[in-house]
């Protein structure tokens, strides 16, 4: 070894949490015809949001408020909590480093499901974190229960939930997670990942409570904002949390046209709200589509569908058909999950395009 | 204390790098007619740059790149390094976080100018490094050779030096950066900061080679190329740094604006020379104004130029005269430098205003 690196970094392996559809676009020499495999937004962005950026563009010479004090008041005021319950970062993913960053030491126990979030599995093994994975139940929800009692077992520092889920699309009542929070160990903060919030249905998300000490709670204008490409999440809260993060977060790290145009999209409250119905009917042409073709799907509750290909080689298999026919979806790698396809709903067109693909490609399957 | 942070971070005194101007403009209670105090440039982006920008609004909904590869491709044929040579980051702040974090274990010294730059020593105290620094010369040069003195002595894992240097704006000639590199203590890696690069005269930078081992250096497009709000900075390193880089560091964090921006803005290198003049010219007038004023300024060879008001207390009190006059500076807060204020090279409106503005408060100043 050539440098002194620190002892943390020494014992990291090289791993990459996503290889993304640019990279595997240049493997394949060719841009895919439906992206549809990163559960991005097929709706753009608000016509209000896309104004203010234009203007902005005038400014982005400056740096950004590194305070990020209007998108705060915003969100702070559509959200019934305090700007300072609220934590901007470079989306959840920046948010997730943070949080890591700050409550684990080398060897910490981090409790999370075998096939979640590969992003935060790649955090917690980068600042020597001790992964503790809990298989999905046999029905591919999340098994709360045995998480709660295994982050018990072990001391965990951090107890991380997608909810509603990625990969499966599921979601847990809000009576599990209260119950959870209350058989949470002492000194384990309770990550809820909420990318997905704004596609479940009113009353199925746990109520806000910002200064309950053990939980925080992640969301991004990535999905049904549709601005995956600007990097802006936030984080709900307690104060005292908040306050640490401030001691370590990047101050710079969200630049200007990203944080205008969150605040600006929080201005268009109905293009969200028609994104979500437009991914509500999608999802629905996704569950058809599976009847059709006599694929079980998995409810969903978020902009994408998992398809049951019924064992795990048949779903690699279609992932490989699928991008010669130009589609990129993806498959979690690991079980009870990686019999599925995870799907995102797309365009009507796209939509359209996915069918035609799929059905192509079950073709060829099922011949063996 | 209700969370049971790591240990890192419970040792951490809050502190902030840097109140931002929009943080002052609050406190104010509104906005300075002269935002001249932050180093940003006064000279907007390419129009290049803004066209891929406003055709990539159309793609937000994208994640972007997390490899960043049209852009690293496009700084290694111009820097003529390989692509594996570079590490893009959140601006030049999120690549010092990622090298601090990679090198240091608690209580690792780290070696700094006294003064010098407010984030890198917040990333420092932020992952448990213990900063030594060393004071500027008495001529408000950098002292290298006391700088890798004490790196030797403390057994330094990083040795920062920003080159040309901030907020002085003078530069260290390549042939003492080699013999500094010649005596640089093993084990300890050399952070060169030239986020000024392109305002130095060609031939002052010391000669790129990538693969040496001693060394890390870093640029930004937020200073010649204008985009300090788009946050793209980027490292040019070992292929060994580099990887270990990739190990650790935020995958999504710059966005896909800011890729295609800063690719843009390569292809359109005119741009970038046309503001390198102009801001020669502003530094001429400046120079000019400190002659009339007979206040002394820092021959400098960057995007702003110190003015030096003797003692500390006047440069003090000058901040404050000139905030009331619509004016943003900034004053180093440590000696020798203490006795300055820093304004960054604005438009000639700009600096036609600054200098009404310093040259009635100077008189304020005289009075008493």
């Amino acid at each position: 070894m050539t440098y002194a690196f620190s002892d943390i970094l020494s014992a990291v392996p090289a791993m990459t949490p996503f290889v993304g559809p640019e990279t595997l676009e240049r493997r394949r020499g060719r841009p895919f015809d439906y992206r549809i495999g990163a559960n991005e937004s097929a709706f753009g962005i608000s016509p209000v949001a896309k104004a203010a950026m234009a203007a902005e563009l005038e400014r982005v010479n400056w740096y950004c408020d590194p305070e990020h004090f209007d998108l705060r008041e915003k969100l702070a005021e559509r959200l019934g909590v305090t700007r300072d319950n609220i934590v901007i970062g470079e989306g959840i993913d920046g948010l997730l480093g943070v949080t890591v960053r700050a409550f684990t030491n080398p060897g910490d126990a981090i409790v999370t499901s075998a096939g979640a979030y590969p992003t935060f599995n790649y955090h917690v093994t980068g600042y020597g974190g001790r992964l503790v994975f809990v298989p999905y139940r046999a029905d591919c929800h999340n098994d709360l229960e045995a998480l709660v009692e295994t982050a018990r077992d072990e001391r965990a520092k951090l107890l991380f939930l997608a909810n509603p889920d990625n990969p499966t699309g599921t979601m847990l009542p809000p009576a599990a997670i209260a119950e959870a929070l209350a058989r949470l160990p002492e000194g384990c903060l309770f990550i809820l990942d909420e990318a997905y919030a704004e596609f479940a249905p009113p009353g199925e998300l746990p109520p806000l409570e910002a200064e309950d000490p053990r939980l925080i709670r992640m969301r991004t204008f990535s999905k049904a904002h549709g601005m995956a490409g600007l990097r802006v999440g936030y984080a709900i809260a307690a104060q005292e949390l908040t306050a640490a993060f401030n001691k370590i977060r990047l101050h710079f790290g969200v630049g200007r046209l990203s944080q205008v145009a969150a605040a600006a999209s929080l201005d268009d409250p109905d293009f969200a709200a028609a994104v979500v119905r437009q991914v509500e009917e999608g999802r629905d042409d996704y569950a058809a589509l599976g009847r059709d073709l006599n694929l079980a799907t998995i409810p969903s509750l978020t902009n994408f569908v998992a398809f049951d290909l019924e064992i795990a080689q048949a779903s690699e298999r279609m992932v490989a058909l699928l991008d010669r026919r130009g589609v990129f979806v993806r498959r979690p790698a690991v079980e009870p999950l990686g019999r599925f396809v995870r799907v995102t709903v797309g365009t009507p067109e796209e939509r359209a395009g996915f069918a035609a693909a799929f059905k192509d490609a079950l073709q060829e399957l099922r011949a063996g």
